[in-house]
C-alpha cells in the first residue's frame, strides 16, 4: 500500500505539503466525553500582495506558495495581462508581503474603483472586467475520457493531503489526461486556483490539454477563473450554481460535478465526453479515503 | 414525520426558503450512464451594495434577503458602527442594487484604501480595522449546555433547506439555547453570516444569549465576525484553522467544531461547557439527513 502511495505522489510535479511543519499546528482541546483531544489544524496567515508600488490586497493563506498565489491572483483578476512582462516576484517572509514587478507599470487604477467581491474567497474581481474578460473566451474543443476522470478522482482521493490530515481546507488539482500534476491546497478555495494559475504563468504551461479538478463548488467565479485560465474541463465532487452552468455553456467549458464514486452529472459539454469506461468499473471509493463532500 | 418537520420549521423566525422558486432552477444534463438527469441548482446573482452615495461592493448572492445582506455586510466590515443611525435601506430589483442610508455620512473612505480579502467570500474586511475592532472585544461569559448543541444539530439537519434540495450552498443558523431562530443560506458562507448580522441589526436582537451554528469552516474570518457580532458561542460540523482558534481564545468565544453525531471537539471555552447530556443519548444522525460535511 505504501508503494501505491509513493507511485501516486511521484506522478505529481507538486503534491500537497503534508510534511511541511509550517502548514499545520497541533492544538489541544476536549472531546465530547471531556477527554483531552489533540488535533492538527491548518495555519492561516495574512499575505499582502503588491503590484509594483500599489498595494492590492491582503489574502489569508496557508503560506506555502506566496509567489504563485500573488502571480495567479493578479492574473485571474486581470490586473496582469498577456502583454505585461513580469520581471521579478519578491516574497518577504518577515513582512508577509509579496511584490510582483513588471517591466512597464500596468494600468489598474481604474480597476481599484470598482470592487467586486464574489461568492468566492480572497477575490474581488472587478465585476465589469470579469464579465468583459469572458466575452472573448471560447475554449478549445477538448475531448475528455470518463476513464481519465475516474482515475484522477481515485488518485487524488488517495493522495496524502493537508485535508486528510487536518481538514478545513480546499484542494484544486491541475491534471493532464489521467495524471494529476499540480495539487494546491489552501484555506480559501480561490487561493488554491490562483496558485495553480501562478504556477502555469511561471512555467508557461499550456492550458488547452489540461483538466482542473476541485473539491470546491462550481460557482460562477470558479467557472470564470477556469475559463480565463484557458482550461477546457472542470470537474468537482461538489455541486453547481445556475450561473456557473450558464457561463460554462457559453464559453464551451466541459463541466462535471457531483462526482462521487461511479456517479457524476455533466451539465455542459456532454458532446465532448468520451464514455470509455463502464461506470461499474470505476475504481471503488474507499470510505476512509473519501473526502467529506465539499460543498464549500 | 411530517408533523415533526412542521414542528421544526415552526420554531424558526426565518427558515430556509425552499418553496421560493427564485432561489433554485432546474437544469438538465446527463449522468454517468449517459442518461438525461434533471437537477435543482441554486441561483446566483450580483448585488451591488451602496453606503449612501458610495458604491462599496458587488456580492454574488442567492438574492433572498438583499437588505439584510447589505446591512450585515456593512456592519461586519465596520463601515457601519454603533453610532451610525440607519435611516433607510432601499433595494432595487431591476438594478440589482441596495442602498443603505445613514443620518450622517460615515467616514469610510480610509477603509477603501486598504482592502483585505480574506479566506472568506464576498468580504474584503480592511485588515487593520478588522484586527483593531477585535482588540476591545471580550465576549460575555456564557454557559452552553451540550444538550442544546446536540438538539440544535438534530433540528437543523432535519430542517428542509436549499442545501438538501440543491447542494452547493452554505448555511448559518442563529440560535438561542436549543431553539434555532434564523436560518440563512447563501452561495458564499460569509453572506449567510452577514444576513444574520443584518437581521440582528434590524431587529435590535440581543447577541449575548445566542449561539451561532454554521456548516462552514471555523476560519479566522468566521470567528472574527461572530465575535464582532457579540455572539459568545460558535459551533460547526466542520474543522478549524489555527488562527481561528487563537482568536477565539483571546476574545473568550466558545468554539466547538467537527460536530458530527455524538462527537465534537471544543478548542476554546471548555470551562463554559455544561455537559448535561451523555453523548450516547445524542439524537441519532440519520444518514439521509446528514449534511455532506462542509469543509468549505
Amino acid at each position: 500500500m505504501q508503494l501505491v502511495s509513493m507511485d501516486i505522489t511521484s506522478e505529481y510535479l507538486i503534491a500537497p505539503g503534508v510534511a511541511d511543519p509550517r502548514l499545520t499546528r497541533a492544538v489541544t482541546g476536549t472531546d465530547q466525553n471531556g477527554e483531552a483531544a489533540e488535533i492538527a489544524v491548518v495555519e492561516e496567515r495574512p499575505l499582502t500582495i503588491f503590484l509594483n508600488s500599489q498595494e492590492i490586497v491582503t489574502a489569508m493563506t496557508i503560506g506555502d506558495y506566496p509567489e504563485y498565489l500573488a502571480l495567479g491572483f493578479l492574473r485571474n483578476q486581470r490586473m496582469l495581462r498577456d502583454g505585461d512582462e513580469v520581471t521579478r516576484v519578491d516574497y518577504d517572509e518577515d513582512l508577509e508581503t509579496v511584490v510582483v514587478r513588471t517591466a512597464v507599470e500596468t494600468s489598474h487604477e481604474e480597476k481599484l474603483k470598482k470592487k467586486t467581491r464574489t461568492s468566492g474567497c480572497a477575490v474581488g474581481t472587478v465585476f465589469g472586467d470579469m464579465m468583459e474578460g469572458l466575452e472573448d473566451v471560447r475554449l478549445p474543443e477538448a475531448k475528455v475520457r470518463t476513464s481519465w476522470l475516474y482515475t484522477l478522482a481515485h488518485k487524488i482521493n488517495r493522495t496524502p493531503s493537508l485535508y486528510l490530515e487536518a481538514g478545513a481546507i480546499h484542494g484544486t488539482v491541475l491534471c493532464r489526461q489521467d495524471r494529476p500534476l499540480v495539487y494546491m491546497e489552501d484555506v480559501g478555495r480561490h487561493n488554491a486556483v490562483d496558485k495553480i494559475a501562478g504556477w502555469m504563468l511561471s512555467e508557461q504551461a499550456e492550458a488547452a490539454d489540461k483538466i482542473l479538478y476541485t473539491t470546491g463548488r462550481l460557482t460562477s467565479e470558479m467557472v470564470i477563473k477556469t475559463a480565463m485560465m484557458g482550461i477546457p474541463v472542470l470537474a468537482s465532487r461538489s455541486g453547481f450554481t445556475a450561473w456557473g452552468v450558464e457561463i460554462a455553456r457559453e464559453v464551451g467549458l466541459t463541466l462535471i460535478g457531483r462526482m462521487r464514486g461511479q456517479r457524476f452529472i455533466c451539465l455542459s459539454g456532454e458532446e465532448r465526453l468520451v464514455r470509455d469506461m463502464d461506470p461499474k468499473d470505476a475504481p471503488v471509493e474507499e470510505k476512509k479515503h473519501r473526502r467529506k463532500g465539499a460543498d464549500g
